[in-house]
Formats: C-alpha cells, structure tokens, sequence
C-alpha cells in the first residue's frame, strides 16, 4: 500500500479530530509530525506520531513531509499555505482560508506557483446525505432546478471570545451553507438579501455580531434558495437540505443515532440529532481527508479548492454588507474591495 | 335523497356511537326510533329521536322501520337478529353475532328465509388503512402471498367483570383480527396455533382468560400468518398490520392525531397513537354504516355478512381450544360441536 | 338542536364545497337559498336547497335567513358584505375580502355599524396541524419564538386567467400564509423582503406575476420567519409549518393519505401529499363553518375577522412592493395608500 | 498501542470480511498470518499480511500468534477451536461453533481447560440498535418484558447447495434470532413452537429445509416472544426488532442508506434497507471483533461465549423438532441427544 506522509500544523479541536481520522481510518497516510503551540505530547505519542514540536517548522521543513493538514488560527491559515507550497507540500486546509480576498487570492497564487493541491475543509460536500441531493439535481431528477432549502443550526453559541475573532455569522458558520448552495446547485450565487437578528444572547450583539438570519440568494440559473441559521438548537445541531425542482422535491433529514422509537405512556420518542459537526459529519470529515490522499497519490486535481472558498467568502461579504445595509447585494459587486472588518 | 327509516336496538357505548354516526353523518339515513333497558331519554331527544323506549318492541314492531342496527348485550345478538328478520327489517348487527356455532347459523338461516341483508360490525374491513393492503394484496402488488402480521393491543384491560362475560380475548377481541386475516388474504384459516399467557393482571387469569398471545396461523393458499395481542398497551391503540409476498411488504403503522414533530432538549416527541378504537376506527364506524345503508337502498348483498362472523368465530374457537391443550389445532376441525365454554 | 338558516351567495368550486360542508356535516346550519350567476339547479336540488336562484336578492331579501356564506367572484366580496350586512345578516365570507385596504374597511365599517358577525376564511386556523403549532407556541413550549417557516406549495398552477385576475401571488396565494405567520406567532409583521421569480411558466410572466417567492417577514416580536411559496409541486400539494424557538422547534409535515409503506424491489414507496386544498383541508374547511355558525349562535365573536384580512392584505402589499422594488418594505409604511394595482 | 498479533483461519466471504476490518478498523490488532484452502494471495498480501498460506498450521503453530480468529467451513469449527485451544491461543469463531451440542461442548471444554477467550459471533449484540434495545429492557425503561418480535428476511435464498450443507433455517438462519432473544430478554427459552413452509423455492423443500417460518417462543420470565423469517425480501435484507412490556414497545426499523425523501409525481420514495448482512452489520462486524481483541488485552472474559451458541442451537433443535412433529416442543426436553439429522 502506498502511503503519504502527512504533517499537521494546528492541533486544537479540529486538529486532534483530523489526526485521529489519518491516524485510526486512513491506512493510505502516515502521520509523520504534528506542531501546535499548545501541543499536548502525550496525545500526540499516544498516536505514535513520531514529531511532536511546538514550531511549525518542524512539519514545513521536514523533508520527508508529503503534505501537510493545516488547522491553526484562522488568521494564519493563509501564510501557513503559502509557506507550506513554498517547501512543495501539498496542502488540506480547514475553512475559513482567510476571511477577506486578498489572502485567499495569495494562496491560491502560492499554491499554483508551487504546483502543489490545496484541498479545502467543506466537509459537506462528502457527506452522503448531501451527495445524494447533488446527484439528484446534477442526474436530473430534481428536473429544472428551482429552489435549495438549507436548515443549519448549531446546538449551542459559541463563547463571546470566539465570536469576536471569528469573521462573524456570515463568514464563520453560513460560509458553509454558501457553498453547499454552490456545490448542490452547480450555479454562482448572484445576489444575495440577508436579515440577521440577535434573539439569543445580547452579548453577540454587543460584539457585533448576530445570532440568528435568514439569507435568501438568487443563482445564475434562476433559481431562489433560503438558509436558515440559528446559533442555539436546544434539540442538537440540526442540518436539513431541500433540492425542489420542476420533477419534484428532494428532502433530506437530520442524522439520527438509532431508529428505535420508544411508545410510552407519556409520548413516542426518537432519539435526538447529533449534538455536534464533529458528530454529524464523522463520515465526510473521514471521506475528504481519504479523498485529499487519493488525490495527491493519484496526481488528480481534488474536487473542492480554494477558488471555492474565495466564492463563499464573496458571497458572505454580500451578506454581511446586505445585512448590515438592509438591502439586497450582488454578489459581484462585492468585489475585491470587500473586507469583513471583523 | 332517498332516506333509509333505522330503529337502534341497545345504546351502551357502541350503541351510542352508531347511532351518532347515523344521525350526523350519514344524510342516507334517518333514526326513528331507539331501544335500550338504560336508556339516557335526554340523550336521545337531543338527537331528535322520535320514539324513544325501554322496549325493543318500540324498535321491532314499528312499521316505518326498514332497517334495525343491533348494539345489545352480546348474548342477546342472534336472538334479536331472529326477531328482526321475521319483521322483515334489514340488520346491522355488532360482532359478536353468538360465541358459538349455533346461534349464528340460526341467525343466518333467520335472515336468509326472511330475505332481509345482515352485516356484520367488522369495522376495519372499512379502514382506509386496512383497505390499502387488501387492495395490494388483492391486485397482485404484494405478489404471491407469504404471511400477513397483525398487532392489536388494547390500551387498557377491561374490567373483570366484562372479561368474564366476553367469552376470552380470542372470541372478544382477537376475533377482529381472524376476521382481518381472512379480509386481507382472501384464503381460508386452516390451523392455529395460540400460545397465551397471563402477564398484566392476574385476575385475568383467574377469571379463565388471558391477556397476552401470539397466534400463529395457516392459511389455505399456504401462507403463514402471526397475530400479536395484548390487553394493555401504555401508549395507546397499537394497530398495525404487513402484507408479505414475493414481491415486497406493506406496512401500515399506527395513525397519529398530527404529524407534529417537538425537537426540544429531552428528546423528539410525536403524537401517541390513538387512545381506543372509538378514535382509531372513527371514519370505518361510519363507513360501515354508510355502506350498510348503502347495499340496504340499492338492493346488493353487503360486503361483511354472519358467514364472516361465523369463520372468525370457528377460528377463535381453535384458538381457545389451541391455548388450552397447548398444540395446534385443525380449524375444520373444531366443528359443529365447538362450544366456548364461556 | 338550534339551527341557523343560512343562504349561499356564489356556487363556484369553492361554493359547492362549503355549501356541501353545510349541508352533510353541520347539523347547526340548514341551507335555505342559494344565489349564483350560473348555477346548477339539479346539484342544488339534490342538496334539498329550498330557493335556487341566479339573483343573489333571493339570499340577501329573504328575511328567514340569519347568516350568508359568499364565496362570489373577489372583486364583489366587498359590495356583498355591505350588502348582506346592511338586511343584519351574519356573514363568512371567503378569502380576500379585497385586494385594497379601501374595500375591506368598508366592510368592516359596515358589519361594525349593523353590528353582524363578519368571519374570514383563513381555514389554516382551523387546521389540527397548524393548531397544535399555535397551541405550541402560545402555551410556551417553543419557547421564546425566533422564527416560522411556511412552505405553501400549489401541485399545478392555476390557468393564466385566473392568474390575470387573481391579484397576484402573494395577494391571492401566500395571502394565506402572511395570515397564518400572524396566527402562529401572535405577532404583527413589521417589514418584509420579497423575492420573486418565474420559473415555472414564462407566460405567468407575461401576466405580470411570479410562479417562484421567498419571503422573508421581520415581525414586531423580533423573530424572523420565511414563507417559500411556488405554483407547481408535481408531488401535490405541499403544505408545511414549522415553529422555532429557545426550547426547540416543532415541524408539521405534509398530510398523507394512508401510513401505508410499500418495500418493493425498486424502492420504499408512502402516499403522496393531497392533491390539492379541498382534500387537504377538509377538516378545516368544516370546522372553520362550524365556528362560524356556533358563534352566530352564542353570540361571541368570531376568531377570524376582517381585521385579519385586512393585516394581510397589507403584508401581501408591502411584498408585491418589495418583490417590484427588490428592497425591503415597511408593513406600516404600505399605509393607507397601498394598491395592488392588478 | 499494544497490538495482539492475530491469525485468520478460512477466507470466504466471511473470512475476508473479518480480516480487512482487523487491518483497516482495529489498530489494536496486527493480521500475521492468514490461512485458507484456496487462499487469494494477492488479496492476501496487498492487506500487508505477512504469512499467506493454505495449510492451517501456519496459523496454529505460529509462536507469535495470541488470537485467532475461525471462519473455516462450519463443520470443522470445533475441531479448529480445540486445535487452537491447545496451541494457548484466544478464538473467535464465527457462528455455528457446531450444529449439534456434542461438538460445541468439546470446543468449551477444550477453552476452559486451556484457560483461552473463546467468543462467537452472535454479531448483533453488537448493533447499536439492538443494543439500545437491550437497555431498554434491562434499565427498566420497558417495564418487565412481555415480549419480544424479531423480523429477520434474507434479501435472496442461498444457493441449493449451500442449503443442504447449512444445517436448515433454524440452525443457519435463525440461529441469530434465537440468541437475539436471548441477549434482549436476558431469560432463557423454554418452549417453542414452529411453523414453517415452503413458499418461496420447492428446489428448497426438495433438500429438506423450508423458506419461511413463524416461530413462537415461551421464555423463562413468561414472556412470549415471536420470530419471522423469510429467506427471499425483494426489498433488500429486513431486520426489525421490538420490545413490548407493561411500561411500553420499544421498536427498531430498518437502517437505510440516507433519510432523503423524494417527493416525484410517481410516488414519495426513500432508500430501500441494507442490501446484505455485510452491508447491515458493518459497524457490528467491527465492533466484535475490537471487543474481542480488548478482552484478549485486558484478560477480562468476553461477553458472547460458545455457552451462548449451546444454548442457540439447543433452541434452533427444538425449533426443528417443533415443524417436524407439528408441537411445542420444551427447550430443556431437547437435551443432550439432540441431533440436527443435517
């Protein structure tokens, strides 16, 4: 079996979930070294990965390092990449690759240059319910395509640190909701009206940001689509997508840990949702890095770039702006000037 | 419209309810007249029932009377059927037409010298869900038929003082489901086999019956069929019922007051089924009164008659016979002398 | 049994049907007159309708009649109102009662000043579904609430003349669900952005309407709703609510005929949607008469009135304007001088 | 990570299911050596298996082999576990140890007197939602068990050949069913009666087995429990399971693919059930097998031993004795002169 060596950069809560998924699912990687600065040791020894540094370089300057997984501070992800193509390594990096075009346009230049893929984290995109639905609309048998329903809710708001740091609703958490709206329908999103509230926790508001919208976008081909979000789901982190067409309706459910319904005296219980992204998506997380190593072995170019990320921080600019300014945005007219003042 | 002129002879519950039905929803009736030792007058007059009496002479001998629906104590149901039909008055009449052979094949004989229709309450033959299958069945889309699964559970054990008189749960209740079995298949049960159990309350078991079985019987056309009964279900009614064949299963499930679904912190809650066959069987009570009515006018032979009675009860009979001796027992062969010891 | 003597004014698809409703499921109400421009005196006959007449005076003048039901052609509802509440008759009347706030407040003015009852036929306010969603949300349960969803899909879009004449999308269909978003949460709606497409047939274009509409409603209460209306579901008739809030989030799914699940070789098949608003709403469509009639009766005021047309009728407003002018519009601005323009 | 070094005994379908789940799933576990009568040695080597051979001593006599894991063909199981046992290594073995208690008992005696693991794979106890229902009824959740449905189809009949060498439905088929009773209800069976016939294949007849049976079972704890087997379900390969008591019914469904729904003019339509028992069980199979190798580990006993397989196959017995002679037939009358007559 041919097998990638693999170093990883960043090995916070995502960081540790993508490891373990080379580590325990991907006979197909080695998962040489990992640097973070918070590295926990033995977690990483327990692993069996053989470096273990608190300095990134010990992965981007290791010879033997094929490619790297970047999940450091958002706010590096973009000079990780490009020092990451700079030593030949191809790069998987966790969305967001930055939150403004310019650094996403940088990586993608850097990566180019280098000739090395860069993979990013829209795990969506290998979930199976969702794949189902893009075949369905890509197969024809949704018919003409007409509308996309997305439903994402997260069971419970982030703390108010985070909030601040992270780009906001649109360019944190929607971010993935434009591009499965891109990925289902095969179409640009083109305009974009978004209404944001703060029904949740005041303190989202007071730092600047929202905590619950409703994002309508219209499509080249026509189509009108709505993304529902909300930060707190008190039932789990709720993940539903509709594909509606001139053939029909396509419906896909949230997950759920068994089948068994429970008849009692007091009422007919199923079991609840996932309670988290880690949870709901252990498959596709698992899928994209299988997907990411197939790809560089096989020197195929892999489905889901950072072009695709440059696209869904356009189209979450536009909202952000549309919310801000209570009118509809196009996309385009975004533009390169588009900064998220985060 | 042509209205049919109905005398009601018994008003417990049941009685009560059919005679609701006639007064409010089927048009093709009207109810002359009522008969019941306890009769409830003010409940009557509310209705605008013209003759209201303890008497079922009242009901029997009134001249404008064409057709008499029969709710009176089981015991009383052949006798009332032999009076009925020597008036020459069309006879809906609930199960049980008698416990025993003898009774319903003099009250068959009764009807057929007197040339008068008698149907028989055996409601779910008008369930739309019940329907459903048969239609399957019957139009070939089960294929060749393997086996049929009936659940039917009762909400709450009746009082000790019915269960004493209702001749066992085979004759009282799981005779709806004989009934369902040979309704669905269209064959004939050849054996049974019942094993039964006492595990809700023991005074069942000391006034000679049981509240738990499983049934297992063999059809005519070779099928292999299972019934599952129990005197308490927590949750509700527990109605359900597969058609198997080789070419798939049909499956209808529990009815529930909405679709509602409450996604909240302890769990994800649906509508119980419903609390009794009142609520469950509601559209089928009056469809079977509707079609009563219906054949009474056009002059064509009802769809459900005492002959089906009479086979459910010689299967019951079995059954009883079976859960006694413990074996499976021939249904043809409990005969003329089969007695249900009561 | 009191009973009230009501006349039909209009016998068009949707006159028939509640004049059918009157008739075989509302023993409160007995079906004096019936006047229509064209109507079908044997279908009239055959519902033992005394007075079958072409001039609607035969209803308005006769003075046996307490109450009227008009489901005339729209643009008359108003003229009709005055009419009926000016010989003291109690009144439903269907949806719209106009397209303008003009006509509707002379209705309400007139029904004010003769001191009638004037109900609206938002059925959806009677639906068991949508009910228990109220139910639901008023009683706590939901919670805080942040947000509805309406999806109102019609199976076949209605023929270009009716939709020349129909006032538009949202005045003669999502009209509906602007007055079930007042409904479920209680609250006012404040400002609304429409988005509107023709993607189902270009000649519905031509007409000056849309087949395609997300709306987007801020409500006084802070929560965010969304209706998702198209003319064309090839499925049927799409009808689903769901209700959100801190404590979880309730959905109603769509009506299916039968439970019936059928396993076959190419597939897991369950029946479809109804077909259309008589089959889905048929239990609303009686018990929304019912009320009517009960509240005729006591003497209490109807839960559905003009007012409520009249609040919808100026959200359908605001999102004809906002759709024409691609930005959000205030509800309370569309103010007095709102026209629909049709 | 400590690592158990195992070898694999017999690669059939089975064998090879086994082993690639050991390389891919279980990194607690190292596949030194594989043997087989007709081994695929390429198979074999691309998983990295160090030791390829066709005679079983290479297995058995391999110094460094802790476990084996046994899917040889059936009829030498116990004469392998007893080989194994003597050689000091712990042993899986796949379902049937023996069809008859002779050679199952040997193979216990065997593992006791050599002081090794020997654990049997009743896969299912496995399954997370036999498992849930597992919990349900031994935390009380159910209520005290009044019984217990297990719908258990095949999606094709085996092969002919395979069915005269298979020991007949019960032994090969239900076989699973009846442990499964076992390990939900937590009581023995006592008595069982079964109903079998040939509906689906005569060639099946031919070779003196059946094709479908109902098969009751009377338990220790008085409960009444119900099996339903067919070996051909166009539908894909059916596994249900309820659990009823005097608090409620705990219900299992199907597993499929993904939730999505599709709303078509045809029909709604969801994904059909696992194709297969390898499709159905995967997570199953993997977790057997990492249970088994922790136990190894950690010197604890395993929780599904070949005591559990006597007690199935003195079921499986009975319940052939049963459709034979047309009786109940007592569990504990089987006793130690049951032969399976295969």
């Amino acid at each position: 079996m041919n097998q990638t060596t693999v170093g990883v950069i960043g090995a916070g809560r995502i960081g540790r979930m993508h490891t373990e998924n080379l580590v325990h699912h991907i006979r197909e990687a080695v998962v040489r070294a990992v640097a973070s600065p918070h590295l926990d040791h033995s977690w990483a020894e327990g692993l069996g990965i053989a470096i273990r540094s608190t300095d990134n370089s010990a992965v981007l300057e290791d010879s033997e390092i094929e490619a790297v997984v970047i999940t450091a501070s958002s706010g590096k992800h973009s000079e990780l990449i490009q020092q990451a193509a700079a030593m030949g390594k191809h790069i998987f990096c966790e969305k967001p690759v930055g939150f403004d075009e310019g650094p996403i346009e940088e990586a993608i230049a850097a990566a180019t240059a280098a000739g090395v893929q860069l993979q990013v984290g829209f795990n969506r995109r290998f979930d199976p319910e969702v794949c189902r639905l893009a075949e369905a609309v890509r197969g024809g048998e949704v018919g003409e395509l007409h509308g996309l329903r997305v439903i994402n809710r997260d069971p419970a708001a982030p703390p108010i640190d985070f909030v601040k740091r992270s780009g906001g609703m649109f360019f944190d958490f929607a971010i993935h909701d434009f591009d499965t709206v891109r990925f289902l329908s095969g179409s640009e999103i083109e305009e974009v009206f978004a209404a944001g509230a703060v029904l949740i926790d005041p303190e989202i508001g007071n730092a600047g940001d929202i905590d619950t919208a409703i994002t309508t976008l219209r499509l080249a081909n026509g189509a009108l689509c709505v993304i529902d979000n909300s930060r707190q789901a008190r039932y789990g982190y709720d993940q539903r997508f509709e594909a509606f067409g001139s053939k029909g309706n396509f419906v896909a459910d949230n997950l759920r840990a068994t089948t068994v319904e429970s008849f009692l005296e007091g009422g007919v219980f199923t079991d609840l949702p996932p309670v988290n992204f880690v949870e709901r998506y252990r498959e596709a997380f698992i899928a994209e890095l299988r997907a990411f190593v197939a790809c560089v072995q096989a020197g195929v170019p892999v489905s889901v770039t950072a072009d695709d990320a440059l696209a869904a921080v356009r189209v979450a600019a536009a909202a952000k702006r549309s919310m801000i300014e209570n009118r509809p945005v196009e996309v385009a007219a975004a533009g390169a000037a588009v900064r998220s003042d985060r």
